[in-house]
């Protein structure tokens, strides 16, 4: 490794292409006729082989939904590049035991607590002129995003950057001639500011897009910089659509027409526009839906509980109507070219989830069972298929979201899925009944919709309950059999964060502070600690149950060793469990043939752990 | 790292000591009064880190029993010392990964068929010249060990070699001053020429000590070096212990008198010595001993059924006589004060092993039942404790050998430990039924002594028999299950080998030759083509016994790759089976409180297992 540094590729004489080429994950080439002469480097390498020019640090890419670390200005003429330098972070070692001949992967990895890699910005013109960006690092050391976006002129930059505690986002402007940047808004939160993706944008006529929580509601802005910052006699920008409705993501900015995806019922994500004409669904049925839009035309991706697979709709501008500011009459239901589906159609039966609203908390929740079973013949074991983690929802109103859910169900399970405290769309505050505990609110809301389910149907079998998950699924299941022996009878943990001190920063942090500030935070929420609680214990005293516990080894995500420590510690208290180590395999769901056999084995132990 | 010098030490003005100083895990410090001044280098380094003086390689250690890499002139002005070049060895990696900042250690590990280690010699002297050996190094590659004996005057050393495939073995007498050698003696085998502890040594009247092949025993050899060489008209020396008692060790050469171990029934290990009265056994009772003698004096440890620990005798030399030649009528039974054992006592009733002769080929095997149980009172399932691969026996006249079996009969197994094929003890062609093949002899000798015990004892349950086992015992029982699922119901397996590509060098090709050569037969023996063997069958057709496989990460002699790829096989046939990786463990047993609770998870499980 030398370094890595961004390099721009000509199209032709005189013509810059508005691609990155080089090495970096992000950047493509500058392809076409005539390409690929006139490559130039325009920022880096700068000998230290742990900085890099225009690529996403593993923060960005892995928990800010930042991909890229470079961004072109409208006219072409300079680009707004970050630069990474990993020196700072602690270097781990990824290795592959399975075959010991192979060098281990050297990453930076930035655990809780630790340091993160410091980023920074560079204004990059196609002379070889390099101008830092300056705002102040130390308060605000993330580099959320950044926009250069602007039609007919070619503004400033934006800058989204946000404290290490995630209480504090502005948003900049940064001159693209000197460097220098000036505050465009402040939000702040007591526990943490939501990044949106999508924001900031600017629309053709200069407002700036952006989002606030105000009645316990994501609301889009879509405003001026004088709007924005609050600057004017009125005060601050009044949000655009209405309290209720959850705006989740901003997938185009349109001419004047924002497309986003906003939620009011938290199974539902419906696609909307706001435009010149106000806020308007585009989405016509109960659904999942996303899309996208460019010069008046829109492709909507649906997906619903009567469907499989996804259906796609390409949706023309308005004959006659302005291209880019409709978001007009001509889009409704009926109307547009439909993008035929070729998914491969499952070979088991269509899953039938039957929607819930559980407990107290109307706990949205999915249950399943076998098709080939009659209501009231006779109970069934209980198999819990949460994710349970902040925001990733499992309960949706799309069938094929179901699908591993419901082969478990052939296999003889009632399987309920239920999205506890936390998840995504339901409004700011139910997203921050987490803070500083994602154990037990998230466990608890596990077993209340659990017995809620039971109390509706008598088909439950409480006395055969089993748990399993992926990610902090894996973690939450092997909580749940370890601090909840009476509610859950088995568990299978695949790839789980035993130990929060072993992740990484920008999520762990938000929920659960600093390590050294908040430890009771972290035991709390920690598998391991759990499991040294029992080893203090006399071990007949212990109610075993069945834990299987399944990572993959070349995991640079959620390390091996939360499996392997919580393994050691179980093993310190005499505590049966079974591991499966998947050599080469990472975060990822692995190959076809694995995943097969792994949801064979997961349902083998499951169905001997349960009787 | 820089290599590694051989270092001495001056215990006083112009007196050195024997011992080396330095690095290096077999040297000693020159301590006692005025010690420590004057060291010098003798010898390396020599700027390659690769490169060692003075040390035994990984080979010489762990499979050809030297541990140490110099040896002192008997006039103490030159030392014979190793020169280890392990640059030509492939590296391994082995990592920590429950402890991902940690730096992986880098190994370098000769497996089967791949390059060792280059290991010559060197005569060092005191004043920094260095004199190469020279001998025919690629025919003979394998140093296995050096004798620089000799009383009154100061001898050549002696040195022994091997050729790869093990099958010629030299005694070449080195020129102190030239470091020319010359052929003293060499033996040849169709299989392999044996290693023995020991040999060879030189008696105070300057014979030399070694032992042959005669009669289906290995037998001691006391002669001239033109006796030993064969170039008297009367032929080689004639062996002088008698036909059907194996020698085993050669303990220490005391003046003229040789003490060493010997069998003549495999499952006791006696105490003789060789002297100027001909061969007598000092050893008075059935049992396991061993033992050390200088000066006349002789120190007995022994090991029988009737105890739990050892028995410590001091034999001093017969008052009168003259210590060095006798081993005389002072040593027996009665004599010499016994040094007390302050072994901890077990808190399980003491084992009762049934020592038994199994089948047609006699297999010697200690088959333990719980002490509650009464004979005849009803069935007990069998768990089956082998070790079974080469030398290593497990069933000895010693009580102590039982103690794990015993807690394990406690829990509610009868307890058969059988050694078959290929074990110590038995004589040569014993030793080499195992050539070519340690699956299906091993493993057929398991399950012939099985049936033959149960023939026997009525209260053994055919119907649930597991097998556990360490190392090779733990290939074994991984083997046991997967090619006999019709005898074996369940499997633990620690440590296992499971291919043996994957394992060294010296031990692998003494079996089984070198992989390229005979791939057959490292197939036939590998767990893992037995595992893709399944991955071919139908699912429905293939008899799943539970397998739990235990493999301690630091394990740098059977590495967890062996673990790590027999479980990625089992999981693509779809084969359920348990891992219990254990962190931070190398191949030994680990610390007390995991080696507990291993004993008890291994329990909880093969309870479950077998119903």
């Amino acid at each position: 490794m030398s370094g890595r540094a961004l390099r721009v590729a000509s199209l032709g004489a005189g013509s810059e292409t508005r691609n990155g080429t080089g090495s970096g994950t992000q950047s493509g080439t500058g392809s076409g006729s005539g390409a690929g002469t006139g490559d130039r480097v325009v920022a880096g390498p700068d000998g230290n082989p742990a900085v890099t020019y225009g690529l996403a640090e593993f923060i960005a890419a892995e928990e800010m939904g930042r991909t890229r670390g470079y961004w072109w200005a409208p006219d072409g003429t300079a680009l707004l590049v970050a630069r990474v330098d990993e020196t700072p972070v602690t270097r781990w070692y990824i290795a592959d035991p399975a075959n010991p001949e192979r060098s281990p992967a050297e990453v930076a990895y930035p655990a809780a607590g630790t340091a993160n890699a410091d980023v920074s910005l560079v204004l990059a013109g196609l002379d070889g002129g390099l101008t830092p960006v300056e705002w102040d690092r130390d308060a605000f050391p993330y580099l959320v995003t950044a926009c250069w976006d602007g039609e007919g002129g070619s503004p400033d930059p934006l800058i989204v950057v946000q404290s290490r505690d995630q209480r504090r986002m502005q948003i900049l402007v940064a001159d693209r001639g000197t460097g220098e940047t000036s505050l465009l808004r402040e939000d702040t939160d007591p526990h943490w500011v939501d990044i949106v993706p999508g924001v900031p944008a600017r629309t053709a006529s200069g407002r700036i897009v952006w989002t606030v929580t105000a009645d316990d509601t994501r609301r889009l802005l879509a405003a001026t910089a004088a709007e924005l910052s609050g600057e004017l006699p009125g005060g601050r920008a009044e949000p655009v659509t209405p309290p209720g409705l959850q705006v989740r993501e901003i997938l185009d900015v349109d001419g004047d027409t924002v497309l986003f995806t906003a939620s009011d019922e938290p199974t539902q994500i419906g696609l909307w526009t706001y435009g010149p004409d106000g806020v308007r669904q585009v989405s016509d049925r109960p659904g999942v839906f996303g899309g996208r839009r460019a010069g008046g035309t829109t492709v909507i991706t649906g997906r619903t509980l009567d469907e499989d697979g996804a259906t796609v709709r390409v949706l023309r501008a308005t004959p006659g109507g302005a291209g880019r500011e409709s978001a007009g009459p001509g889009i409704g239901p009926t109307a547009g070219a439909r993008i035929a589906c070729y998914d491969e159609k499952p070979e088991l039966p269509a899953p039938r989830p039957v929607m819930l609203s559980l407990g107290p908390r109307q706990i949205r929740a999915a249950l399943l069972f076998p098709s080939w079973h009659e209501p009231g013949s006779g109970p069934l074991p209980v198999l819990l298929d949460p994710y349970g983690g902040p925001h990733a929802q499992r309960v949706l109103a799309a069938r094929g979201a179901y699908l591993a859910s419901q082969w478990f169900a052939e296999q003889g399970f009632a399987v309920l899925i239920a999205d506890g405290r936390g998840m995504a769309g339901r409004g700011p505050a139910w997203d921050r009944a987490i803070a500083g505990n994602f154990a037990d609110p998230v466990l608890e809301d596990q077993v209340d919709a659990l017995h809620a389910a039971a109390e509706q149907f008598s088909d439950l079998d409480l006395s055969r309950v089993a748990i399993r998950g992926w990610s902090f699924g894996g973690y939450l299941a092997a909580l749940a059999v370890l601090r909840r022996p009476d509610v859950f009878h088995a568990a299978v943990a695949g790839a789980p964060v035993t130990e929060w001190r072993l992740y990484d920063t920008h999520y762990t942090e938000r929920y659960l502070g600093l390590p050294a500030e908040n430890p009771e935070a972290y035991d709390n929420c920690s598998v391991i600690v759990e499991a040294e609680r029992l080893q203090r214990a006399d071990r007949d005293k212990i109610t075993f149950r069945p834990l299987m516990i399944i990572h993959g080894l070349a995991d640079d995500n959620v390390v091996a060793a939360h499996t392997l420590r919580l393994s050691s510690a179980l093993l310190a208290a005499g505590y049966p469990h079974t591991v499966l180590p998947l050599s080469g395999v990472t975060h990822m769901t692995p190959q076809e043939v694995v995943a097969e056999n792994l949801l064979l084995l997961q349902v083998d132990y499951l169905r001997d752990a349960l009787g």
